[in-house]
């Protein structure tokens, strides 16, 4: 993103305008744009040397992390939180839990012609606001505009680049026999906000999503020394889905307790109106620990400290199954096997 | 990226089928899309780790370079190349003309339901070449799906990170008075063979892309020795809009000789067909080099030993002027102003 200054433009007018397609053609209304709305927010020492990339420096040793999330939810604007922020969660906590200190965030949005500047200019101040509460500066990044009915409003891509301290290792294929099962809160807050948005459920309080960053979480739980094998944030697909993505990448069964589950009741109500399983809702906050069975009361307490794990709890445990799979002892003391999500229940979740 | 095995699932059926929403849905269909499609295209040890990022080594010294483009350039397939390839060239070349050798990129693809599989291989195959040529492995991405008429076939972001040797420092500010403003190549040859392709325009020989990857080219340049102060790709807004931007960042004037720049014939042809400028016409493998004056013959030199530099040429020079004006001497003898773009000339180029 490049800095402009031309004193004898018209400011945007933020409160009528709309984007246009010169808005994406590179030319001075796209400068005008950046200049006005994108840096003016996300202004930071790197961003400030307008150039088509931002020069960073070289962490002193460990390895990188690097990862990448497209967001495209609809609503754009829901109970909780809206794609600006989410977009900032979202990588960085794809970052996070592979056990990384999230340093730079790119940014890249695609929007669609016609889309008001008061909706944008919210939705990058939320975005900001994100990365500044996460200590994370968003660097560099791109605009682009599709023509009406060729886009929705606004699509945001972003990528993540950390750093994980030398002797750190936390990888989907780590989970052991014998290891306890944990996550950080309620399951499907975010999903189910998202649908109830969607569906005009009109509940008395709404559904909140839980869209947080969570490296300041996992900070606090590595600190506690326990031994944590994997960390994953269960979005898309939710619980059911990340667990069997473990299980398949460590060769491993795991066991459920649904009594143990923790679900808000008016999670519960909506899922249960849709037709829905909270073990599949997304969420967009929230932490999958697997960890040494001898460390789980102190990862629990650990995250049990922290302000985003308040709720967390022991969910299930990790045996040998040369099938891989997840199950579930039920609240009426059967099994049954928490299958991968198969074809779509959540559209446009993230 | 996470590799799953399943092999009691039926493999894609590329030829005939399309995207439908559940290949966004973090299940097993987005599972099955990624192990088949992309993870088997862009195969290399760090996807393989199959975790929700990748891990990296960090460079030994230097600076890091962090770059982002999205593309959703129209149509997806045109003569000389494709959205694949243009999403791999257009970051490698936002990061290579910083000065840093490109190391790894992001790729997040934003899918519409419906869009055909054979395509998306198509693309995607064209991807994974163009990074295989370019030595610049994807380590990492996401995929998302909207509804029919929420998107148009796909669009592809990819973040590329680099590393700066010490000592090396190039920026858009360095430009000074005398400096010699040289092109790699022809100008315009990537807007003109998108719009040629929109507008059906049908000469007897198809205007290519000039789509390429070129930190071949930089590199062979900053061997030469010669004191580089500025390289830039003009891409969007072409060659005036570039310029623009440097004369602004510098606080300098331009003076370009319209004799000096090269255009091939049909690509004049095709915009005095069309009613536009090649100096505001997109290019996708060129470069812009400023260059102290003692070192302009080099530079040039360095530039047409290389396949990509072949019709390199000094176009201009750089001069003290307090109102940053890009200046141009027109074939007729005349001087003109050579403003930034305005409005949108091209939509989607890029």
């Amino acid at each position: 993103m490049s800095e402009v200054k031309r004193g004898y433009v018209r400011p945007l007018d933020i409160r009528h305008g709309r984007i246009d397609l010169s808005h994406g053609s590179g030319g001075r209304a796209m400068a005008q744009l950046i200049e006005e709305l994108f840096a003016a927010a996300f202004d930071n020492e790197f961003l400030r040397q307008g150039n088509d990339g931002a020069t960073l420096p070289v962490p002193a040793g460990g390895r990188l992390v690097m990862a990448a999330d497209a967001h495209v939810v609809s609503p754009l604007f829901f109970p909780g939180g809206d794609i600006g922020c989410l977009s900032v969660h979202g990588t960085i906590n794809d970052v996070a839990v592979m056990g990384a200190k999230p340093l730079w965030l790119s940014a890249s949005f695609i929007l669609e012609e016609g889309f008001p500047l008061a909706d944008l200019k919210r939705i990058v101040e939320s975005m900001a606001s994100a990365a500044k509460d996460a200590g994370v500066p968003i660097v560099t990044g791109d605009t682009k505009v599709v023509e009406q009915g060729k886009g929705d409003g606004v699509f945001i891509t972003t990528t993540g680049v950390g750093v994980v301290p030398d002797g750190r290792e936390l990888s989907g294929d780590r989970a052991r026999p014998g290891d306890a099962i944990l996550v950080s809160g309620t399951l499907g807050d975010h999903g189910m906000a998202i649908m109830a948005e969607r569906e005009s459920l009109g509940f008395s309080a709404p559904i909140e999503s839980d869209t947080a960053a969570l490296h300041g979480l996992i900070e606090a739980l590595l600190a506690s020394g326990a031994d944590v094998r994997v960390l994953r944030d269960p979005t898309r697909g939710g619980l059911a889905t990340t667990l069997n993505e473990i299980a398949r990448q460590s060769k491993v069964g795991m066991m459920l307790q649904e009594k143990s589950l923790p679900v808000n009741p008016e999670v519960a109500a909506a899922c249960e109106f849709l037709g829905l399983d909270p073990l599949y809702v997304a969420n967009e906050g929230k932490l999958v620990v697997i960890v040494a069975p001898e460390d789980a009361e102190q990862a629990l307490a650990a995250l049990r400290a922290h302000p985003l794990g308040a709720r967390a709890a022991a969910v299930g445990t990790v045996h040998e199954d040369p099938h891989h799979f997840v199950q579930m002892t039920t609240a009426f003391g059967g099994k049954r096997i928490v299958d991968w999500l198969t074809g779509e229940q959540l559209p446009r979740i993230c």
